[in-house]
């Protein structure tokens, strides 16, 4: 046998997209929602602010004292020492939610944590450093033997927030001390962004759905679909409405019909599979048809096929995106977490959404360096270092189970123990 | 007026307890819970499993492809190189999913990522490496200039999880991943400990709940209660079922009542406010009269005190919990996520409830030491430092907003910029 007059030349490699590329042209994609609703602030948790919060209040609202102990005037306490203590009677007693009297020269309060400062107190003693006693007339009597400094232990008004400023700006992803702010301003209810709507597609002959095979009745070459339960909890994490539509119809106009259907009433079609150029089905010349689609290769170490397209609806001026991630469990996962994520943010408004990182010493050692952009999923151990999983392959969670979170390792890096590299914690990957 | 004969001694400082014994005495108190439920795997994300996951199946189940090209028998490609390529008859075409026939010697097979590798097959070739043409007869031709290492491309069955293996312990919480996972082994139910009932109690006269009395017409001295929104969320978060019963009753036989029908169906009743020494209510003597109740002053800022206990029920055999946070807000926040947070996860079964720490460069100075360990609120910078929010007050929630984690300072400590410092972000401590 001869070698062959090639019929195909010999398929050149797609250039492969930088992630920040990739990111970038996502993100210019996401025009944010311009729908808002109106929800109890009890039930904003992860959402994300569509309004400016700025205080009618002043917090706190009085001058009050930062301590249990009492209010004095400090010009009545200033011959006070330790071998001459100065000895004034107590007139009130002021708990926090009440207000008292005007405070009269040579007179002192009781006063609480919280409790308003009296008009003409200038400072707050402490009640370790007093000691108590009664007159004759059993009217209380507090001893000081030392005068404290202007303004000590009284938290000033507004020191904390001041009214009219803008506490909480629009497009604020709102977590549970955004909730307790929001309450300390006195709103109870808060406008918000509307939460994205995601229809959520598989693709590929051998998944199995669990519970409806058993594993020892499985055929040779399937595998169970684990990518739809973590796409479905991190997509509910970041606020949006999931429709799974389940498995891609195995024809072409079914498919057509399905992706139509799904796009007129959600935001962005997400699917996972049959991204990769060997692959074959209907997903990719249905989105071509219906709107467009580009197939990306992007130079990133697990991952690189990503399909970022549009489909449009019956509405010229509207449309649903499209998104493909690729079949492996951890490819698509970290697409997800590193692309999808920041995407959906920015579609509800978030300004800046991208994840806080860390430079942490490594504890491995990698010899190979790979022409991709790699994530290594990684612990952080007791001695503040990173530990690296054995086994980094994408077929698989276990890696990310194990993990708490990636090593964001630069093409063409090798790493020696010690290196400082760049931590993404999943926490921070997963909010 | 000369110095009283003292009538109290002046109250000695009651010694501060350390955080980290009033955590294990916490700790040490939460039996965890015995009751599991069954649920959907897809209803699981946050839950605490209460089962070993012991894999049925290898992970991947057969040798499978981890490229798109040509499944090869090594030993048909010893003689080819670049000058003299070895041209081989493509037989078959295996897409994932599928099984193949057993690889003929002399022959190829068209090989999908994620398909069975074909019995005598043992290397894969990138199709990127490959030039195709056909046979007089059309029949496809590949050819090879090279010969690829035994193994190439090929993941091995059971490389990822291997069968009988344990791939998740009881006490695990669940996430996204972990999910994934269970999905892959082919679980679609996941044994899982119950919800922690908590009960939800505020105290303090001047607390007002939002939305009853604009901020105009707020009383002198009154504040908005903000503590049971962030409080609410945080306990969602970990899982839990929370009955918010509002202010508790001013009254002793009223907040009596309201706890003992509280502790019969709650595992821990949760108070924010009345803990300090010098404030007054009805909760401390009710609890103590219920059951019993420790009142702590914890060595940490914000915090301080802190009150835990509990409250017999009908059945002498069973307890609720009982525990008391402090008022001020950031207190509240800052003692529910490095106390209340753990014992909740160890209340569901979860042995390590530590906080994963970093060690990062402060961008900051602290000059003046204090006698507690404090929890400074600080940001993350682009520089790979922390900065630190200029107002650390605890009477609102602005630096926890502002801020992504907490500084964890040693009593006594100063820091100079670039110190190496603890940091917790709030992305593990919320989650």
């Amino acid at each position: 046998m001869t070698a062959p007059a090639p019929t195909s030349a010999p398929p050149t490699r797609q250039p492969l997209m930088a992630l920040d590329q990739a990111l970038s042209s996502l993100l210019a994609s996401a025009q944010p929602l311009a729908d808002t609703e109106v929800v109890d602030t009890f039930n904003a948790d992860g959402r994300v602010l569509a309004q400016s919060l700025v205080s009618a209040l002043h917090v706190p609202p009085q001058d009050n004292s930062s301590m249990d102990g009492y209010a004095v005037r400090c010009a009545d306490l200033s011959s006070a020492s330790a071998a001459s203590p100065v000895v004034l009677p107590v007139t009130q007693r002021i708990a926090a939610g009440h207000s008292g009297q005007p405070l009269q020269p040579g007179t002192v309060a009781r006063i609480f944590t919280g409790a308003p400062v009296p008009a003409g107190a200038d400072a707050i003693v402490m009640q370790e450093e007093v000691v108590l006693g009664a007159g004759p007339d059993s009217q209380p009597l507090a001893s000081f033997s030392a005068c404290p400094p202007t303004g000590a232990w009284i938290r000033r008004a507004g020191e904390d927030v001041t009214r009219g400023a803008e506490v909480l700006h629009p497009g604020t992803r709102l977590g549970p001390a955004e909730l307790g702010l929001a309450a300390s301003l006195g709103l109870a209810q808060l406008t918000v962004c509307r939460r994205p709507r995601v229809a959520l597609f598989s693709t590929g002959d051998e998944l199995v759905m669990p519970g409806t095979v058993p594993p020892e009745a499985m055929a040779p070459g399937a595998i169970y679909n684990s990518n739809r339960f973590f796409l479905r909890a991190l997509l509910q994490r970041l606020g949006c409405e999931v429709s799974d539509l389940g498995i891609v119809p195995d024809n072409r106009a079914a498919t057509v019909q399905a992706l139509t259907d799904a796009a007129q009433t959600h935001d962005l079609i997400l699917t996972s599979g049959g991204v990769s150029v060997g692959e074959e089905d209907h997903i990719k010349p249905a989105v071509q048809q219906l709107g467009g689609l580009d197939l990306w290769q992007i130079a990133m170490k697990p991952g690189k096929p990503f399909a970022h397209g549009h489909i449009r609806r019956a509405d010229p001026h509207s449309l649903a995106h499209f998104i493909g991630l690729p079949g492996n469990p951890v490819s698509s996962f970290m697409t997800f977490v590193l692309l999808v994520r920041p995407f959906l943010l920015r579609l509800q408004g978030v300004a800046d959404v991208a994840c806080p990182a860390q430079t942490l010493p490594a504890h491995f050692t990698v010899t190979k360096a790979d022409r991709r952009r790699e994530f290594l999923r990684v612990r952080r151990n007791a001695a503040g270092g990173l530990d690296l999983f054995a086994n980094q392959s994408s077929g698989v969670l276990t890696s990310a189970v194990w993990g708490d979170g990636v090593v964001d390792l630069p093409a063409g890096t090798t790493v020696a123990p010690g290196d400082a590299v760049r931590f993404l914690a999943f926490a921070d990957l997963l909010a």
